[in-house]
């Protein structure tokens, strides 16, 4: 029973009721029952612990298939944050039944539809930071958006998922064809999905667009669990370099600002 | 008994438990003590439902004071959110126990320090998804973000948290004096901070500077929980609009591009 006991001396509460209902042992089997199963989840005063949550190797594929999915349950934060999560409470379980998968769907069309951070980074910047340390999800997170910056979407991996026969999901619009790709050269939803329109032709409110956000929400969640995977196994090395460019320009503004943005998306170069 | 039955029917597994070990009664009283007090917080499988979580009103200027402090540990995105969520373990416990603070730790520096999403505004948009729909969400976080847009930071309640004789944290710098404010036109921390840095004249890296964002923190965090109050209430009523200017770009562009973030903050009007 030495679980048990450690359970209970985390929950100073619980042994007070313990003292006063004299229940006794049943209360501590209860108790383990109710434990997260995973050491060091839990903490003092039976709140989950601040730090970062146990990771299994999980397979970006099926991130790509859970991801691309749920973009249309609710938007493309949820949807990164969904795949990741609901794949560690397959594999892990414990802390992570208790944390509220909805939660991220305020990330959508750039945060309440205001365009800024694309949602598919801040799904999987949250879900990165749960297993994580702070140093660690910087470093990993910071890779991640520098190559959302730089690759072509929806990816070719990305259109399979869509074109699949057999595969379904409640979608009011339900697109399988090969879509144009372009690369936003910005982490941000609004300069994301102008590139896109701009090349291919389709309006912001087409299920086209609709489509190729929802491809995109599997590149990055599949991306975010291959470079989690390497990172568990002690291999990853973060690649993003800003542009020459833009490295020109931080030369001289490194005082003056935040970010790593590319720097003529807005500014002219002087 | 009937809460404890109640739990109990929600945990399939701890049913199989009870019946494979026989420990009966004490185990039920124990479970108890794990439920999380809140109705509807649990699902079956034992874990927590994607509804909204209860609300219950909280005070705008603790919530000021906690943000403040809270961004010298882990950033603006983990302060706006730990201040609302940690207000709410007090409040109300339960599922909010269960839900790591930590989590929204990469939203710093508008996510990994590229500059994005000021990170206050993504931290206080996790806590508004948590207690409020999709739709609310959505009516809610855009407004505060149109309200960062045009409001003056730091304001004069935030500078004065930070002159508050005895009022401690354990900031490597702190920095008492009232601040210069500026108008970000924008809820990008890029241009948010060099707003500020082109107003005040203080570098990036000064402590002036950290502190401006922590007392920003601190504006963000109380604003957010005036909103949710009058929410709650039913008496929240959204108030931004776009400027006339980036009114009239939208009268076109409005099939191209998502987002209301001003216009001709990076576009030259034509």
């Amino acid at each position: 029973m030495a679980e048990v006991e450690e359970i209970l001396e985390k929950d100073v509460s619980r042994r007070s009721f313990l003292k006063t209902t004299g229940i006794g042992l049943g209360v501590a089997a209860g108790a383990l029952m109710f434990g997260t199963g995973i050491a060091g989840a839990q903490t003092q005063g039976g709140t989950v612990a601040e730090t970062p949550l146990p990771y299994a190797d999980l397979d970006p594929e099926e991130a790509r298939i859970r991801a691309h999915a749920a973009y249309f349950r609710a938007g493309c934060a949820y949807a990164t944050f969904y795949a990741i999560l609901s794949m560690l409470r397959d594999k892990v379980g414990g802390p992570y039944n208790q944390i509220p998968l909805r939660m991220l769907g305020y990330g959508r069309g750039g945060a309440a539809s205001w365009g800024t951070l694309c949602g598919t980074l801040n799904g999987a910047g949250a879900a990165i930071n749960l297993v994580a340390s702070d140093a660690d999800t910087n470093k990993l997170l910071g890779d991640l958006i520098g190559w959302y910056t730089i690759t072509p979407f929806p990816s070719q991996e990305s259109d399979n998922v869509a074109a699949v026969k057999g595969y379904t999901y409640d979608a009011k619009e339900y697109v399988t064809a090969a879509l144009p790709t372009s690369v936003s050269n910005s982490p941000l939803c609004h300069a994301s999905v102008t590139s896109w329109i701009n090349k291919s032709g389709f309006a912001a409110s087409a299920p086209e667009r609709a489509e190729r956000c929802a491809r995109l929400c599997g590149d990055v969640a599949a991306k975010a669990v291959m470079m989690l995977n390497e990172w568990k196994a002690g291999a990853f090395v973060a690649t993003f370099k800003v542009s020459d460019e833009t490295a020109g320009c931080l030369s001289c503004h490194s005082s003056d600002q935040i970010g790593k943005m590319a720097c003529t998306s807005c500014h002219e170069p002087h």
